[in-house]
This record gives structure tokens, C-alpha cells and sequence, in this order.
């Protein structure tokens, strides 16, 4: 047991998260294509979590809180494989993601559903799923968007 | 030309370079494996340069200044698409790496040349070029590294 505690703090010892603020970037790529899903943030806590129990969990720099992706629509991503970078300061999580296969809060298999055509942003992907399943105090509010 | 002239304006304006301190996370996956080669970040005048002229160019946060990709090693990325996510907060480059066809400064096709392997990080990647023969300055002085 001493092993496996020691295993995911020896793991994260190696992660420069100094250089921003206590994060690195998270970028989870599904498991069969390769696509990026999302982006988001991990402290060295969100980090240790997810290499211990191999579900995503990042966390979330608005609210300040471990984010365990899924936890309120069951969209959780399971972890097959985890890489960091020449510099150790960003990690990419091969998941496969669970649920209603749909990473984006706004129902889409992936968060970059926009794409530059012609100088405007369109949407080029189909939703997977109306959000508005999981409730209405789902997901974060809407910041700037792009379109 | 008034016209194309506008259309990158048009285009970085909807991104939310404020969150992160005038920047946006970048990253440039292959246009063929959609793999993730690298992240970086890019502020709004590389954003702009890269709409433009559809040669990745980043922002070097260490460096402060923008970072023209390939400018010291000839190893640049044709951009074939740019798309952005939900919150317009970060930016996916599906890119062709040109030169020797690898996009970390380590000489590796992809930054994410270190997996997780029973708690230890593992260089799992070959080498596609020795970095030595872009000459003694080349790339950014190693930080902290994961093995």
C-alpha cells in the first residue's frame, strides 16, 4: 500500500505547475481519434486525484474548487494514458469519455466546435446532447463567445 | 483589401485573451494524426500574425515577445485550420510541421514525448533530430523536467 500512496506524489513532483499560478494546462484528447475534447486547468491536488483514480479531475480557476469532470451530468472521462511536456508544464490525458460522449458543457463531443472560415467563427459540429438535461444551474455561465 | 485587412481583427476580437493575462492557451495538433504536438500560448498580435499569414506564431511568455515558430530551426507549422472552444479561451492549430517534421525543441515530433508509466514518467518517443545542429542557442534553456 506504502507504494501506491507513494506512486502519484512522485508523479506530480516532476510537474512545473510555479509557472502558472499553480496550474498546468489539461488538454484530454479522446482515446480512438486523437481529438482534442478540452482544455482546462490542474493544481498539483487535481493532478494527484486523477492519477490515483484515472477519472479526469481538474480544477476550476473560476470557482476556486477541484472540478471532478462529470460529477453533475455523468459526463466523466475515463483516463487511459497521461503526458506531459519538454518543459513539464502542461499534461494531455488520453480519455475516453463516458456518458453522452459529449465533453463540452454546451453538449458537444469537443469544446472546439468553432472553426475559422473566412474570418468568422462557425459552428461546424452537431450537439450530441441538450444540456439542458442535467438541470438548470449546469455548467458555468457563458463568458465572452466567440460566435 | 480593406476587407482582408479586417477579417483577422474580426476574428481575434472574440477570443478572450483577459482571462489569462492577455494570452490564450495554443495548441497545435498534426493535420493528419491529430496528435498534439505542442501548447503554448499566444497573445492577440499572435493570434493576428497567425490568421494572417497561416504560419504559427506564438507569444514566449519568458521570452515576452512573439515567437515566430521555426524562425531559428526552419521546423514551422503550416496552419490548415484554427478552431477556438465554448468560453473562447483557447485556441486548437491543426497544423502541418514542416522542416524535420518535429515541433518540440527537443527534437521529438511532439512535446508530449514523456508517458506515465507505473508512477514514473518514460520517454516514449524517438528522436527525430538532434536539436545540436540548429546550433548552441538554440531553443529555451531547460526549467524543471519530468526525467
Amino acid at each position: 500500500m506504502a507504494t501506491q500512496t507513494e506512486k502519484p506524489a512522485s508523479a506530480s513532483a516532476a510537474i512545473d505547475f510555479d509557472k502558472n499560478g499553480g496550474t498546468v494546462a489539461a488538454i484530454a484528447v479522446d482515446h480512438l481519434s486523437n481529438r482534442v475534447l478540452m482544455v482546462a486547468w490542474m493544481n498539483r491536488e487535481a493532478f494527484d486525484e486523477t492519477v490515483a483514480t484515472r477519472r479526469a479531475c481538474y480544477f476550476s480557476r473560476s470557482r476556486n474548487k477541484l472540478w471532478r469532470k462529470g460529477e453533475e451530468s455523468g459526463n466523466f472521462q475515463v483516463v487511459h494514458e497521461i503526458r506531459t511536456d519538454c518543459d513539464a508544464d502542461a499534461v494531455v490525458l488520453v480519455v475516453e469519455q463516458r456518458g453522452d460522449a459529449a465533453a463540452c458543457h454546451e453538449g458537444y463531443e469537443s469544446c472546439f466546435f468553432r472553426k475559422l472560415d473566412g474570418g468568422q467563427w462557425k459552428v461546424v459540429d452537431q450537439r450530441r446532447v441538450d444540456p439542458a438535461k442535467y438541470g438548470p444551474g449546469y455548467g458555468h455561465p457563458p463568458k465572452k463567445s466567440a460566435g
